[in-house]
């Protein structure tokens, strides 16, 4: 039988409110067995863009990553936030270690191709080091993993923290029994936008499609179903999507999605 | 018999120089056997602060780490010139894994007390965890060290990069027989300030007393070697001082301190 192992996203809206954040990291400490943390970036790499005087540059609601940008998102999420994460875990007796793509070479990826748009040092993943990730887990540390990947030539690059969550439980699913949590502001997956209690508890391959045709659920939400769906036929054992309490062992109000 | 182990330290002059730096990091990733990197910060940390619209904040030629220098050095040295150092290795077939004092435990400090001088979040370090840094060695990782510590309570402490690579020079020594380099501008201990070829090539305690007491060395280098004596009197088995070709296995020219 495969060991379990829980791979746990957090967003921005975590990552800029302290009291938040901290009670995040409460939660995560006391989770049992392996685990891995992936962090986004936050408003903060922004921030220090614009005080540096550079204008941060998007495209349809994606970061443009030029040379420059590149600099700060390095220092923003690999340095600071990741660092910071990993000091208050270490204050919880969570033994963290922070991680980019490029510590470990854990994780590779190229340079996405310009097509309409040149979204710069923007990478798609390529492999998940499986190995070096279980070298570490082994020896009980927790991986605590920034955006930033690199192409094994010296480049880092700026990566989705939502895909790298994935591809490290897809990858890892190899070997362990994986479930990713995505922990975002909504209690789950809402039946109701309006009625932040309306959790959508279990959805399986049968109910997403009666969901889809149905057209009941946020529009915003869709895509992020269907990354779910890609990650469980691909070897993740589970995926749940809630707010940070859904990590608490005694929680009971989230999504969690199966084949 | 105990394995051997090196422990180099590069400062900013090496960092700042992109050329310079490319060729030190192939000669580090040509060394055969277990090795630690550990980098200094350089001028981009100051760089960063002033565009920030910060003022950097000095005594007796120390930084002074405000809350505000803080995040900028954990940005610089933990962020951007760690992960920039950990992609170029891995470039290089070297498994380097960036690492801050907080990452894996590694290195616990406290805050400098206050006397005259109130030097904000600067580490003195406590001690260094041979354990967790010595599973990282024996899973084929590299550790590559910024000049980040923490105290074990949450807080991120601004270290000294000599006293980082001493102090791990010193706590792996009881596993490993371990030789500390530093890497700096010249080709070692000079007789002769004005020669950069008069390198003394080794000094032992007699012959460090017979340097003081004739007062044939500059006074700069005089703390370097009370430091590097300090490290070999408490299990360190050597200390190299020299440019970077001295990790070349093929160079000759450097200082070679030994008890």
């Amino acid at each position: 039988m495969k060991s379990k192992l829980a791979v746990v996203k957090i967003g921005g809206n975590v990552i800029e409110d302290k009291a938040e954040l901290s009670r995040f990291l409460s939660l995560f400490a006391k989770m049992e067995g392996p685990k891995i943390l992936v962090h986004g970036g936050g408003k903060k790499a922004t921030q220090i863009l614009k005080k540096l005087g550079m204008t941060p540059k998007m495209a349809g609601g994606r970061r443009i990553t030029d040379a420059e940008s590149l600099e700060v998102v390095t220092m923003v999420y690999g340095g600071l936030t990741n660092k910071t994460i990993v000091a208050q875990l270490q204050a919880l007796a969570c033994n963290a270690i922070g991680l980019s793509g490029a510590d470990a070479d854990a994780i590779r990826a190229h340079q996405r191709p310009v097509k309409e748009i040149d979204y710069g040092f923007a990478g798609d993943v390529d492999i998940v080091n499986v190995n070096s990730i279980s070298n570490l887990l082994n020896s009980g540390f927790v991986p605590v993993f920034c955006a930033l990947t690199h192409n094994g030539e010296g480049q880092l690059l700026n990566t989705n923290a939502d895909t790298i969550a994935s591809e490290i439980a897809i990858g890892m699913g190899h070997s362990f029994e994986t479930t990713l949590y995505y922990c975002f502001e909504k209690k789950g997956v809402l039946l109701d936008m309006a009625d932040d209690n309306s959790v959508i508890k279990t959805i399986d391959s049968k109910t997403y499609m009666e969901i889809r045709e149905k057209d009941i659920i946020s529009e915003g939400m869709l895509p992020k179903l269907e990354n779910c769906f890609h990650a469980l036929q691909k070897n993740v054992h589970k995926v749940c999507i809630g707010d940070i309490s859904m990590i608490d062992s005694e929680s009971k109000l989230f999504t969690t999605l199966t084949l």
